[in-house]
């Protein structure tokens, strides 16, 4: 049997804390138990030992690493980083430096995580000051779509759009086993003038096909919900509002329906009725069954857990960390990386050289 | 009793054309009919004729203003230029040129409208390229959000991002009739140093209190829906992609509960008996009730209506036309944006400067 997979987890990170980080560990074994993951759990011995007991969780599964220090979730990313060495969160990053993790998973503080990782791990992609966040929208087709970045790049150039578009691709292909996934790049509309010049810049390089990308083409606001392809590709400011506005619309939908059906006796009666029904549509858009975004470009795997994320969400987190830790997912995206760089050196060809040429 | 306000109406423009166009005036009548308003009919007038005995609408009410020529839904924006003259688009717009009514109101092609809006009325606010769209979203807490730009200027500095504040400002004032509004700039977080340049700076304009503004500071996505201010200021590229994603995960979560409701004889029933309350949940994201957009920042009210909209959605299209033509919008408007070019020429107050006169 090939060797396990180990992850390692920042077991105080998050509202909650070890509970939900050793019930997640339950939850993801319980789903995908077959296939061989140990974990590293690093934080307070004491209360992961409790929640193993009370989750039934193994030794043999899992490795406790003792610290009483814990990056606070309102610490500012500056002072995490001066003061955060040897906290759960510093240790966790650490075990993927030194190799004895694939990958990481906190729900810890956003900013500290994806200051720390950058001074430990430092990015692979060199157009990115800081990691790219991935989303991965529910679609009317059943499937997923990953729209990244979500929030670290505000401002994004043309290269550093592309360099999402390799990093999207690898993601989906490896963790949900897609072939060959297409890859869009968010816009106002899908001819080619539109647009600025970042975009436009952007799908000139995406069409070259040294880069080996399936590239579909300019997608519009609607097409994340449609599923119109499998990676939506935009600046980390664009994405980021996308995302919340969603966020927002989604929540107010399931409040006005929740007012619909409790509106009066008969009401109430009819959402009794359909009750199967509407629980299967609640599960359909749960935050939690597609929690964990990885945070993208760096020399290693980390995947940040919501927050607010319960033992489900967190054990979802983990799979997604499982299956890019396993998968060859590094490797590819430094080759194309690499291919990039080759292409955005290459002397252009310009209109007038080509006719000169004829 | 106060001279009527005078409507121009391109009666051919739309999917549907005079049906939906003098369904809309009579819709309006229905529900606004006390105040005085007198429309302007702009298209084939045996058409138009068929439906005013149709929908019962009163030559005292009406003027047609005969043409064959028509914009095609699908003409290029700068054919519908070259070939548009003498067009009901044309027209309807040259009416509000002349002074004979004091605002126009199109189902038809958006690129034409906007192009031939310009080359007529000409733009007032000096930063604009073209004019900016507004979308009204409802809120979580009943009222509406305005949401600017959403499509028209795909780069907006910090000038026009104030322009866009001045201009949706006003606009919320004279049609809702909110007392001074809210004003808040769409950003990826609330804190001070949070986002890109652009709106970082108009931050330090917005807050300059020679322009009157209510400004909130920075709000996030989700606050769209929230209503956590009256007016959202944002660049065309981002609010466009914001509301086509909203409008995709609502289509989406309606798509889920459609679903839910009938997956089976109990959630069927279920439904029938809830059908009150999720009629009334329906009503409440109509986008007929929300049509209209008007293209602000030109010297003239120009309300576009949806294409698709039906005789209830061009109603409220009129009646959003007929506020801003009622209102004194264009001279507020116009003098908001000559404090602005005061503020913008004034010499910057350096730290430096403050420094030596302390």
């Amino acid at each position: 049997m090939a060797k396990p997979v180990v992850i390692s987890l920042d077991a105080m990170g998050g509202d909650v804390g070890p509970s939900v980080v050793v019930g997640g560990v339950r939850d993801y074994y319980r789903r995908h138990g077959g296939r061989g993951v140990r974990f590293l759990l690093h934080g307070d011995e004491a209360a992961i030992r409790d929640e193993m007991n009370r989750f039934n969780v193994s030794d043999a599964d899992v490795d406790i690493r003792h610290t009483d220090k814990v990056v606070a979730m309102d610490e500012k990313p500056a002072q995490a980083m001066r003061r955060g060495k040897g906290s759960s969160l510093w240790n966790a990053i650490e075990a993927v430096k030194s190799g004895e993790a694939a990958a990481v998973v906190s729900a810890g503080n956003t900013g500290a995580l994806m200051a720390i990782s950058k001074l430990i791990l430092r990015m692979s992609a060199p157009g990115l000051e800081r990691p790219a966040i991935v989303a991965s929208w529910p679609t009317m087709k059943g499937g997923i779509t990953a729209v990244l970045d979500v929030g670290a790049n505000v401002e994004s150039d043309a290269g550093q759009l592309v360099e999402f578009a390799i990093m999207g691709e690898a993601f989906v292909s490896a963790v949900h086993g897609v072939v060959s996934p297409t890859v869009g790049l968010l816009n106002v509309g899908s001819e080619d003038m539109k647009g600025h010049d970042e975009v436009r810049q952007a799908a000139a390089l995406l069409r070259n096909s040294a880069l080996g990308l399936n590239y579909y083409g300019f997608v519009e606001g609607d097409d994340i919900t449609k599923g119109t392809v499998d990676v939506i590709v935009t600046d980390g400011f664009t994405g980021n509002i996308a995302l919340k506005t969603a966020e927002g619309v989604a929540r107010f939908i399931m409040q006005l329906m929740r007012d619909a059906l409790t509106s009066g006796p008969l009401a109430r009666t009819g959402a009794m009725l359909a009750m199967g029904g509407l629980k299967e549509m609640k599960s359909k858009v749960d935050p939690n069954a597609i929690n964990g975004g990885p945070l993208l470009g760096l020399n290693g795997i980390v995947v940040k857990s919501h927050g607010g994320a319960d033992a489900k969400g967190f054990g979802a987190a983990i799979r997604i960390a499982a299956e890019l830790g396993r998968s060859d997912y590094l490797e590819k995206v430094g080759r194309q990386l690499d291919q990039l760089t080759d292409v955005l050196e290459a002397p252009p060809v310009t209109a007038d050289a080509g006719a000169v040429e004829a």
